[in-house]
């Protein structure tokens, strides 16, 4: 069997790709294992270097890179090409933290023979878990696919990598893969720390997430996919952490004072925020609250018209155009639920789409909870009501990736009473701004409450992503010359490490 | 129905006790999720005050406590009041971390509008999870009991709590539990901050699990019960974290320049910790490894001499004596392996029983992966061979929550090499010690890969101990005076926070 690149403009089919087999991936599996006592041996500096020369060499085939995923996601050169940046700057932010060294999370708990009873010298430090699966969304092909940042973070972790790429876009997996080759031998790291499988097939999913040697899972996709191999991780007879970013509506709420103060500006924000990448991001906001009145009309009024002006686009693929036309048609047969943008005509050819928005009350909202699951693609929802019921509402909601608020001075103590009760059903929480656009940074958390995501101790973006692959061990009374050089009495490595409650770089 | 209170010494029944039924936990659910938001938003310092209120309180009815639970343990007065010193010892120290609040791990990114694209301002810092389900083991009914570490951290997390009692010890739980209660009455805390149900119906650990308010899990206890509740938890329609610590054989490995120059020590010390508690400890080293040739013969010797003058003692209660009785002929019945400690008399009265000691080639222990299972009670296996297979065979262990190695600067290679081996399948390495005995330190691991703990990547032992009921929230773009205060930029709680790389105390 094979896979094709498709051209998601024409439905025109690229070249074929090998599809894999179940043995392929387990096979994959042991060589994952068999790199993982080099790797988690080797110095930080040698993971750094080769997190580095990931990076240099993703940068040198830029243009053919872009170029390849660009035939296959429709997604523009421009964006692609900061979605690369986005993966090699994650690639040597990692690098940075690895060659630092302070990921490791060092206690030391010095020993005490005269306490009675006598208290042992304990040191802890993070080590790696082992073989790491990866599963690759089609909507990120750079920055979450096979060089993003889940592989990025996992090798920093010193955990080799087996990443299933997603069938969307076979080409340009194949292409970073080959290029994180190059870079594991140019270095000298042992050969089985990345390797790629490829397939449309759920039993490679399903071969991957069960192999006795994968350690944990990082998954980023649909709910429903997701899910399911959250299941098998569970169920397996050592069952492993499966980090699994489902997605999530990411509920905008307007206050009536900044509806009246800036509606235009929210209206068009919210619009190119909705509508970036063709509706296709995990944070796209899919569901605003707008007040009742006049004020909350006009910002309608002014997002529907910025929406119609997006007008039709691309799909990633055809499998989404589907599930996006079967989810609209469950919208619109809802009753109380109003169409609010134009029905403009859709080409046929490729996976084209038209923006959405729809409008309901409260009342609606409520009482059909199929509302607030996810449009993925071009589609949104305004729900209208009072604003302290639309802030009464908001308890109720999922779990979310990220929630919204935009307010006014005037709307103060609404807003505050919001700001409590989102930050516990979302992973992140914005102010007057807009959820697309996930800064790489330490204080970023992408993540959230189930089902935003599967564990909602974890981040997939920023710094501390790292520590999904990690797992602590505490050495009792070792010599200081057997202990990981990060728990030595002088601190060799000179990183950040936590003694009587301080975090300092000096040695014991 | 009502449960017992039993004593093991005798088998003599004490008073009766309610017992709960699915209900009463489902209304414990519902009081604990009504005191989340008042709770998590309660300041640090009204939470160090209600834990050193519990800690005082326990302290005051001291002499109760130890009676009641010697009674229903048969574990000693001693060892009782030391248990419940570490429990208060506990309750402080996650009093004194909650007051001095950097447990939040507050990360500022602070924005960049000149930047292109412009950085948002992004911080994070942890929020609790919600209501935690806590169930307690028969073995330590003070330390890990209903006032134990889990309920302590769960609250110093800001998390309300409701206990599953052991059932072997109903009286010693519902004790502690007023002791808790009236504790939260005397701070004004929230009522059904902490809750308890006690029965052996295996229908009311379901019911907890699976209450949809339930937000993670902390349990000690059996592989087998853990196994079943970790797989209800994951079946739920918003999986939970399930913190599960299900015992270790705790493998100990002795290098054969060791056993020449101090075998008596080592053999006294290894068998003192085998039957510490009358063998029902978690961390009870209960597989050794010892190198063939006369220093291993003499270390054996010393051992069975040892073992045998522990002599009789009572178990916990008379599931644990029937489970053990299982499990010791079971292991009787392998070809090739010998009972070395002699067959004392056990009294018909109580749950008594003898001390065990089991010898087998290393050949014979690899053909048969059962005698690497737990004998929880006062029962042991050696395993001979020659030095450099049994530390190979190390690589071919499950997971433990430690492992230790007896080395002389004689065995330095052969240790050095069995200290990797040993710190990628066990949380906690020890040198040259005994693994009973968990400091309540910061630098503690006590967990360890599957089955040990069923997620590795936290310790239910140590500070580090309330990360497993915190998850983080990024505020991006918040004014000043709405992010928490662990976040504002003056840094008014004056909390260590990661600011450029470094971690400070100083305002941004």
């Amino acid at each position: 069997m094979s896979l094709h690149s498709i051209d998601p403009r024409t439905g025109k089919k690229g070249r074929p790709i090998d599809e894999a087999i179940p043995a392929d991936v387990a096979r994959a599996a042991t060589r994952a294992a068999g790199a993982v006592a080099a790797w988690r041996s080797a110095p930080d500096a040698l993971r750094g270097r080769l997190l580095r020369e990931m990076a240099d060499r993703l940068d040198a085939r830029r243009s053919k890179i872009v170029e390849v995923a660009d035939f296959e996601t429709a997604l523009g050169a421009p964006r692609l090409d900061g979605e690369l940046t986005r993966a090699t700057s994650q690639l040597r932010a990692f690098a940075a933290d690895v060659e630092e060294g302070s990921y490791v999370e060092a206690i030391l708990s010095p020993g005490d023979p005269e306490a009675s009873p006598p208290r042992p010298d304990v040191r802890r430090c993070l080590v790696p878990l082992g073989p790491v699966g990866v599963f690759t969304p089609s909507n990120f092909p750079l920055a979450f696919g096979v060089a993003g940042g889940d592989t990025a973070s996992a090798v920093a972790a010193g955990c080799p990598v087996v990443v299933k790429g997603h069938p969307s876009h076979p080409a340009t997996s194949e292409l970073c893969f080959e290029t994180l080759a190059q870079a594991v031998t140019a270095v000298g790291a042992p050969p089985g720390l990345v390797s790629l499988v490829q397939g449309g097939a759920s039993e490679l999913s399903r071969t991957l997430v069960q192999a006795p040697e994968i350690r944990a899972v990082a998954f980023t996709g649909s709910q429903k996919v997701g899910r399911l191999l959250f299941d098998l991780a569970a169920a397996r007879p050592n069952p492993i952490p499966f980090y699994g970013e489902l997605g999530s509506v990411n509920p905008v709420f307007v206050g009536p004072a900044a509806a009246a103060a800036r509606g235009n500006a929210i209206a068009t924000g919210l619009a190119g925020s909705m509508m970036l990448g063709h509706g296709q991001f995990c944070t796209k906001p899919g569901l605003v609250f707008l007040p009742d009145g006049e004020a909350g009309d006009h910002v309608l009024a002014a997002l529907v018209t910025a929406v119609d002006a997006h007008g039709v686009g691309v799909l990633l693929n055809s499998n989404l155009r589907a599930s996006l036309a079967r989810r609209l048609d469950a919208t619109r047969r809802v009753a109380g639920v109003d169409e609010l943008t134009a029905r403009q005509p859709v080409p046929d050819d490729g996976c084209r789409a038209a923006p959405v928005l729809f409008a309901t009350s409260l009342d609606t909202f409520l009482r059909h909870p199929e509302l607030a699951e996810e449009h993925f693609g071009p589609a949104g929802i305004v729900v209208r009501g009072a604003a302290s019921q639309l802030a009464e509402a908001a308890g109720r909601l999922r779990g979310q990736l990220t929630a919204t608020i935009h307010a006014d001075e005037k709307d103060g103590q609404w807003a505050a009473a919001l700001l409590g009760t989102l930050a516990h059903c979302a992973g992140r929480v914005i102010w007057n701004g807009f959820p697309t656009g996930v800064a790489v940074v330490p204080g970023m958390h992408h993540g959230g409450p189930y089902p935003a995501s599967t564990v909602s101790l974890y981040t997939s973006v920023g710094a501390t992503a790292i520590r999904r692959f990690l797992r602590p061990v505490a050495y009792q009374g070792l010599p200081d010359t057997l202990l990981p050089p990060a728990l030595r009495d002088g601190n060799p490595l000179g990183i950040q490490r936590l003694i009587g409650g301080e975090w300092t770089r000096r040695p014991r």
